[in-house]
Parts: structure tokens; C-alpha cells; sequence
């Protein structure tokens, strides 16, 4: 009997709803469909917050969309398969994916683009075949969130928005690569393609500033400059590459006047990392003339618009943009998986708490005070 | 006896003066300075009259800097030459270049950028070397534009701002490669880097967009669409290989859903060759997720800033810009000039107006009613 004729039944399980924007998340009793066409619901083992969560629940620069179960970035083993997935079978370990890959639109077959045209970024709070949700507290539908959901024991995702994974590999760390690290490690391998000895600068050293930094430091940059109004991140933005330390406010003169004056003219590459588009204007204006690159990985948590004077751009300055670093997440993530088994990359340090999910709204105070890297949130067993 | 022991004298000669912002050309006996160390000075034989020269001089968006001679389109011969050139003589054909190459600088020498620090725009109206002016009219200081101002029957400019050219070349139509039509070309080829078979849209048909629609017909683009309010350039168009006209005022929906249609999804590469920084949104808007490219070129008539919402990055767009195409003018221009000869680029094409050099303002006019393309003024012989 294949998995997809075991007409698995609704689950119910925990899960922690956003009731509003804000609102300290309730753990609620979820109904959790099964698993539709092409979809697999997973038992959720391990979930990291990212600052995107948190932006989104907030809803400051974004349409508020509640009731809502958050996260995104997330391990798990694979339940049950709906109907046609012949990719996952029960007992797979996967990491889910907040952007999916078809495999068959003109972008996936185009390769050169991550934003699939089928099971790209969901803004809508629903899933990505039938507008519906999976999820619902007492007959009230509740909404997802980038179609992944991982705030709750059991979520239910698209069978192209998740990658099998090594059952080896420690699914408590792992879970980092599904956003913030392999955004971060992309935009400095993939969207920049730093080279050996360049300079680099970076704005916001959260774990995506510190993975792009790790992905410099690799790739050999010789001045590696981290900005951050915060002063604790100095000491632990060492051990992944930043070679100086700059302070906004400890300056008496503009950021990006310094940095030109550290790196005689302008750095090769700057990285706006915070979620704040008025930095954008800073990176652009910390990068040199005539190739400097401005890559831009924040998802803005106040303002949605860029604004740059266009005399930066005539002298001869790129912005660009991406989405989980430009990696297709199905065909590249494995990759970053076997580099993380062979030691080459680091995870581990990006995590500086892990705790019970009864305890989620703590990492939520925790990533909005910029106390933590990354709090891994751990599903009862 | 060298070139750099005759003591040139100072010239009297006409020159077209802009006294203020938007107020008519006056002609002017001017005197013109002996070349200083490094200069040489210019009898001008041919100069076209480029959109940039009018914005300047309605000094809408720009510091007015006045008196002043504008002009940096320009072909002409070396009359003299200032102390420690070696690399022109007496009598040698030459284009201006309104940014400059030294040739030693950080940027000269990176082989990836043409924004010299030394010979780089120059924006103060005056000379790179001493921050004075070769120019006066009674005693009286006139500033330069771009370092080359052409509007005068000889001018001085640094040696790093004019190129040798071939004697056999017709002065009289090489002038256009001096500005607008390498800078449309280069967008093209070195920046985007246009490959065949692409689709790619065209904001503003003047001299610089349709010299990017010849460019990217060249590479063997298949779509080629043409974007401009003035109905009146869509027949010329076609010759530079435009497929399709778009005229904003004729459509009832956004012009970037009209661009998404056709293109099915939006284009490979998008240009800006308007000057409205606003358009730059629009450009970045037809451009396709996931690899659109747009290109700015303009020089803003108005609003300098250029805003876009943040999504349109994060899905993968790129924004990019340029001064003269990204040509080094020193290094590259004798190829275009080359492949003119050998008929593989059209110049001729892009001429709309002859005029001498006393009805100057005519071409004012007919630039700002958009009834010229380039108006070539031949200067008394």
C-alpha cells in the first residue's frame, strides 16, 4: 500500500497561534488537515526564529495577516504524503523550504533564478495550490505563514517547499540552514561572488550579516567591516570574520565616511543586512566607485521603499537583491548540507539559545532586545 | 622647436554664453587661455547638442553655475598644446571626452571601471588641475561644463579628456561618438551585456535609448520595445531596430503590465535613458524576477532620488548604472570609431539637424520640443 492511499486524518496538536500583531503567541489545540495533492505534512522537530518572524508578526510594513502560525525555518520528519508525491515517504528528514522550486516554470529551468513562478514566496497567509489553510482552532481556519508554518508539532507544506535531508545530520542544527545561514553564506558566494582580497562591508550583524561575513571570510576578503549599533556584537563578530568593528554611534561623522576612509575610496561589496532601506543608502554610498556591489537581504521592518540618489548609480554602482541568498532551495541546499557534514561551513556558533517550545515568545523577546543569534525552539519528542 | 616652447598666446574668439539658467545663448567674444601644463586647446570642428547640455542649463536638479559654456559633445583639432604633452600635437583630430582618463588612478587601473578620480565628471565648472577656468569674457571668469565646454570656436581641456582619432574619419559625424551614442551602445554591450535571443525595453527614444535599441538588435536581441510619449519617434525607431512602440499616454493600464504581457513576465534588461528618476521604478517593474537587469543612464531633469519598493530587489532585480556606457574613453572609444568606419555601427543615423554655429539656440528648441534626435553645429572654418 503506497503512503498516499493511507487517507491519513486530521492531527491535532499543539501549536503557537498569533491571535494579532504583537500579541504574545497562545499555544493553542490545532487541527492539522492532511496532507493534499502534492503535499506532505511534517512532524516539526526543530524550529529556529528568524528575525523575518518577528518583522511579520509586528506587521509594521506589512499587510497583518491573523490569525497566523509563524515560522519558517525548520527541521522535521515527513508524517504522511498526500496524493502524486512520490519524492518524500514517511520517516524522511526534511527542512523546510519558505520558497519552494517547482522544477518546471520559466525561472527553475532558467538557471539563473531561485524565485519559482509556482511555489515562490507566499504573501497571503494560505497555501500555494488551493488558497486554503491547513490549519484551524475550533473550526476557525488559521493562516500560515510562507506556506511553511513550523510554530506548531505538525505543519503541512508543499512537496516543493521542503528538502530531504542525511538522516545523519543533526536535524537541532540544521535547522538554520533552512533561512538565515544559507541566505547569508548565497549572497556573499552566489549574488556577490566576493573575491580574494576585496573588501566588504557589512550592515547588521544578525545571523544573516554573520553568515555573509563567514561566506567572505572564505572566500578570502581581506577587511571584512561589520556595523552595528549594538556594542555586544563586537566580541562574538570576530569568530566569523569581521575584521573591524564600527559603531554608528560612536562616530562623529557619517558611517559611510569612515568606512570610505578604512577602505580608501569605498569597499567592493556592502551588504545591508538589518531590514532598515534607509541603510541601503549607506551601503551604497560605503561602496567604491566604478564596480562597487550594494547586495540588499533585509526584509524592511518600517519602510518598504529604496531610496538612493542616482548619482550613485552613474559612477558606476549595482543594487541588487535576493531572496535565501540566490540559492534554488531544492537543488542547492544539499550542498550546503554535505559542507556542513564535512565541517567546512559553521552552524553551530549562530545558535546562542535553545529552548522548549512552551517557551517561544521568550525567543521572541530575545531577537526583538538583539540578545540572541539564533534560539533553536525544540518540539516535545 | 617642441609644441610645448611656441608660448601659445591667448585667443579671442566667439563662443556661445549661457549668462543664466534657461535664458538664451548669447554670442560672445570670449578670450581662451593658453593650455596649461598637461592641456591642450582645441579648435572645434563639429559639436552635437546633447539632452544633458539642456539640463544643465535649466539647472532644475543640478547647482546653477553661471556664466557659463556648455558643450561636451565635440570633435575638433589640437591648436596647441600645454607643457608636457607628448601625446598630441599641433594639428591632430581629436574628441572631447567630457570624463576623462588618467590612466594611473586606483580606478584606470583596476581594468573594471571608468571613473577616473582624477578626470572623472567634472561638476564645479572648472578645470580639473587648478579649479580655474580658461574663459573670459571682459575679464570675467566663464565656467566650463564637463571640463570640455564645445559651444566655443576653441577650448581648452586636460589631456586626458580628448582622444587621437583617425584623420580619414568625418569630424562632422564623429562628434556624436563623443557622448550619446557610445554611452547608449556601451550600456548595452558592457554593461548589461545583452545576449542573444533576450527581450529588452527602452524607456525614453532619444539619441542614447536608440543607440542602446542598436546595440541590443547588434547582440541579436529578439524584442526590442521602444517606450516614449512622443508618437512621433516611433517610425524613426524601427530603423534602430525597436519591434515594438509603446506610448504611455495611449494605454489604460500601467505601462509596466503592458511591458509583463508582452514579454511574458517582464524583460531580460530594461534602460532608463529618459532622465526621470521616477521612471527608473517603472524600468525595474518590467524587468522579469529572478535576472532583470535595468540600466540607468539618464541624467535626472528634476527629482535626483530614485525610489523603489524593496520587494522588487528581493526578487531578484538588479538596478545598475553608468556614465559614457562604462567605456573607458581614452582606451575604448578608437574602437567605435573603428567599427564606424568599417560601417558596422550607424552615426549618421542619429543626425536630424545641420546648423551653424551662430543658430545654437534653434537647437536648444528643438531638443526640448523633442523634434531633433542630434543636431550637429558646424562651427566657422
Amino acid at each position: 500500500m503506497s503512503s498516499s492511499t493511507k487517507h491519513p486524518h486530521v492531527i491535532t496538536c499543539k501549536a503557537a497561534v498569533a491571535w494579532g500583531a504583537g500579541e504574545a503567541l497562545v499555544m493553542e489545540e490545532v487541527d492539522v488537515s492532511p496532507p493534499q495533492p502534492m503535499e506532505i505534512r511534517i512532524k516539526v522537530v526543530c524550529t529556529s526564529l528568524c528575525r523575518s518572524d518577528v518583522t511579520a508578526w509586528e506587521s509594521q510594513a506589512q499587510i497583518p495577516i491573523f490569525p497566523r502560525i509563524f515560522g519558517h525555518e525548520a527541521s522535521g520528519i515527513v508524517e504522511s504524503v498526500g496524493q502524486g508525491v512520490t519524492e518524500f515517504e514517511e520517516g524522511d528528514h526534511v527542512l523546510t523550504l519558505f520558497t519552494g522550486e517547482c522544477m518546471k516554470c520559466k525561472q527553475c529551468t532558467s538557471g539563473k533564478s531561485n524565485i519559482c513562478q509556482v511555489l515562490g514566496l507566499e504573501r497571503r497567509g494560505v497555501m500555494h495550490s488551493d488558497q486554503k489553510t491547513r490549519f484551524s482552532v475550533k473550526g476557525k481556519p488559521i493562516y500560515h505563514y510562507c506556506a511553511v508554518s513550523s510554530f506548531s508539532e505538525y505543519t503541512v507544506v508543499h512537496s516543493g517547499c521542503a528538502v530531504k535531508v542525511s538522516s545523519i545530520a543533526p536535524l537541532d542544527k540544521l535547522c538554520l540552514l533552512s533561512c538565515g545561514v544559507a541566505a547569508g553564506l548565497g549572497a556573499a558566494w552566489k549574488v556577490a561572488d566576493i573575491s580574494e582580497g576585496s573588501t566588504v562591508v557589512i550592515f547588521g550583524l544578525g545571523t544573516v550579516g554573520l553568515a555573509v561575513a563567514q561566506g567572505a571570510k572564505l572566500r578570502g576578503a581581506s577587511r571584512i567591516i561589520g556595523v552595528d549599533t549594538n556594542p555586544e556584537k563586537s566580541e562574538k563578530a570576530k569568530a566569523f570574520g569581521i575584521t573591524d568593528f564600527v559603531n554608528p554611534n560612536d562616530l562623529h561623522e557619517p558611517t559611510q565616511q569612515v568606512i570610505k576612509r578604512i577602505t580608501d575610496g569605498g569597499a567592493d561589496y556592502s551588504f545591508e543586512c538589518i531590514g532598515d532601506t534607509g541603510m541601503i543608502t549607506t551601503a551604497l554610498q560605503s561602496c567604491c566607485d566604478g564596480w562597487g556591489l550594494t547586495v540588499t537581504l533585509g526584509v524592511p521592518k518600517v519602510k518598504p521603499d529604496v531610496t538612493a540618489h542616482y548619482a550613485l548609480f552613474l559612477t558606476g554602482r549595482t543594487l541588487k537583491g535576493c531572496l535565501f541568498g540566490g540559492w534554488k532551495p531544492k537543488s542547492d541546499l544539499p550542498l550546503l548540507v554535505d559542507m556542513y557534514l564535512r565541517e567546512e561551513i559553521q552552524i553551530d556558533e549562530f545558535i546562542t539559545h535553545n529552548m522548549p517550545f512552551e517557551d517561544i515568545n521568550k525567543a521572541f523577546d530575545l531577537m526583538r532586545e538583539g540578545k540572541c543569534l539564533r534560539c533553536v525552539i525544540h518540539m516535545p519528542k
